[in-house]
């Protein structure tokens, strides 16, 4: 498969008519009534459903030109769409249609002296911009969680699943239009070369955000171009201290989870420190239990993979580790603050001091005591949907849910009042 | 005044060095209890009292410099600090000492089936730089609010300040240092050319916001070459629509209001928006008001300047308004849209139906019904105190208090929880 020529132009007056339709089509989404909101988002399920064959389809080309192009086995995993699979992207609509609308949620409010009432009320932000990697559920999961918060979103997604993005919006726009709503609230822009991406990351004044899903390459090439405002997600160089009180079958038991529940995703455990104190047992042990899960070990000790900064500052998204010796509680902290992302970042201990100085002085989007990194994730924080995990302090930090799709007006009601000089 | 000759990469070394300081400074800022912080607070309400001498003359030699230069008079007063001025800015500090602290204040929390404990907490955002311009007084109301909600400031005041500026931080930084608390909690940045401003706004991983607050060319500048995370604040493209239902008298007093009480604040009103159905008599009634009070109109009709695309699209920020028909409420919101910048929208009405329309509409960070635009102020607000008004969606929309200098951390424990695959 050859890449098409790149015609830069061509592709930005693409993206900036679909981000100006888009911006059209928010204006009368922000109007829209949670019923009204629900029954499209369970219509769509249902289009979802009835085009299972025809998507498909769209995806077994998609499957097909990645098997010709040599796409390795995970990835094409990560592509492919089943009618199982597609039932489960039609639920994930009928959960987001059954989760509260955060829009017209008032947040705050008062009366003051001059008998002006003041409410803060929750507003869509306006046009989101989503760019992803292979998976096409994320297309329609980024459209539900998107038009419950009266959002329209515009989807850069996967240049390997274009026949699939293809086949799902158009359903979608199909199922929008039949309802009377502007189709344009739901998008796909070009996905064969990153120049979709520089006109969606430059359409200030047409988009309001944008969200980049996916490797640590990706958010930096976003955060280093974009004049639209963007929320970082997912990189995660997660740690996990085990404190030389620790109870070593909970750090085991821990351990293993984090690093090989799901080894790829942003919430896995890449580097372990372990408390000097402790580390002639502890060591040992978890390296061999690590080992026996096929995990390869990288660090300064005799047996593993010599490590050098890179495997202490980035992430291995696979079955290894980085295990280090920590003098104690300050220098694990130290450690995390130089190589983390601001991620998930755990303790395990048994001591109540030093899980509060933990949590206290750990700088990251959740810091967790006794317990796996892999329950940072919405639906496991009770959000029912996620758009992905901010690892940035603005806006939104960690999970975020359909609120952290919001903005917030302040709306003023007075009879005539003015302001003294 | 001769510019110095801009060393960019000498710029950069020193705006990083302060930087890196800074941020070290944060972590032990977040640690500060309320009570220290208030301690610090008044102290340094104290000390800048005790320095008044020495701050007032640092000033005239600013003054002296900006009047060599032709500096016009209006900005010579914003410029200028009195002895009263100074205890102005003292008191200041000692407002903010009196307000909440944001921070560790828990905003949700949960326990999970499995018995997982969620608190998610304010937090500091970390490093905040400010660029902002001539009044010196925002130098201390900036790391005054900044402290408080736990925060290391980055000050990039105006060139003109230079002196005024570095007398007020040196006060802060010696009180810091006298109660222990790290003086890079607060630094002054180079100001004599842009280079620092672009070194800050660059400083990724080392400041976690920055918030530019000034004219839309300092604003876009900012934007277009942030790396930084930024809070776009103060540009107010504000407008009057006075409805068709619209009390007159009303109409004016906002009005006049609006636009004549502080011609050059963001808050003010830049265009009025009459409808036609009551043009015959509104039109000349506010024209001649507005023009009785000093105001130029600009516009399509007979006896008015004529405006062209700017005088709808900017700010005059002056004794200048525009002033135009529309055809109704759609007409005023479809204006305001294509014209306003996100910050403060009015309309005066008798009209139940069109304040609700105009209000669930209109997308700005503040829609006021009936009353002048003039209210949009953290202080008005009741905030006590405000770092300047977001117009962008991200984070923080309207004015900024407290605990808008935060961000939140979610807080997991556990007595190890792993998640099942």
């Amino acid at each position: 498969m050859s890449a098409p020529t790149v015609d830069t132009a061509a592709v930005t007056e693409t993206v900036t008519g679909l981000a100006t339709a888009a911006k059209a089509a928010s204006r009368s989404l922000a109007t829209l009534s949670t019923a009204q909101k629900n029954t499209v988002l369970v219509a769509a399920a249902e289009a979802i459903e009835a085009a299972s064959a025809t998507i498909v389809a769209a995806n077994d080309a998609d499957i097909a030109a990645a098997e010709a192009a040599g796409t390795e086995a995970s990835l094409l995993d990560r592509l492919r769409l089943t009618p199982e699979r597609v039932t489960g992207i039609a639920a994930g609509l009928r959960q987001v249609a059954a989760l509260a609308d955060p829009v017209g949620e008032v947040l705050a409010g008062r009366t003051l002296a001059n008998g002006l009432t003041l409410r803060q009320v929750r507003v869509p932000l306006g046009v989101v911009g989503i760019v992803y990697e292979a998976r096409p559920n994320v297309t329609v999961d980024a459209f539900g969680i998107g038009f419950k918060s009266g959002n329209a979103v515009l989807l850069r997604g996967s240049g390997s699943a274009a026949e699939s993005n293809a086949a799902l919006v158009a359903v979608l726009r199909e199922v929008l239009a039949a309802h009377g709503v502007n189709p344009d609230a739901v998008a796909l822009l070009p996905s064969h070369d990153r120049a979709s991406v520089t006109a969606l990351i430059q359409a200030r004044g047409l988009v309001d955000v944008v969200i980049p899903r996916g490797g640590a390459g990706l958010i930096n090439a976003v955060v280093a171009n974009a004049t639209v405002p963007t929320i970082e997600t997912g990189t995660g160089n997660c740690h996990v201290y085990v404190h030389s009180s620790a109870d070593l079958d909970m750090a085991e038991t821990v351990v293993i989870n984090a690093k090989t529940r799901r080894p790829s995703v942003c919430n896995t455990a890449e580097t372990v420190l372990i408390d000097e104190a402790i580390a002639d047992v502890a060591l040992p042990r978890l390296t061999e239990a690590l080992r026996a899960s096929g995990v390869t070990i990288h660090g300064d000790e005799e047996g593993m993979e010599p490590a050098d900064e890179k495997d202490w500052s980035e992430e291995y998204l696979s079955l290894d580790i980085a295990v280090r010796r920590v003098a104690g509680l300050d220098d694990a902290i130290e450690h995390i603050g130089r190589y983390g992302t601001g991620h998930t970042e755990a303790i395990i201990t048994a001591d109540l001091a030093a899980a509060n100085e933990f949590t206290r002085r750990v700088d990251a989007a959740a810091v967790i005591v006794n317990a796996s990194t892999a329950f940072t994730d919405g639906e496991q924080f009770g959000f029912g949907a996620e758009i992905g995990i901010s690892t940035q302090k603005l806006h939104a930090r960690g999970p975020m849910g359909l609120p952290e799709l919001t903005s917030t007006k302040w709306i003023v009601w007075g009879d005539g009042q003015i302001r003294p000089v």
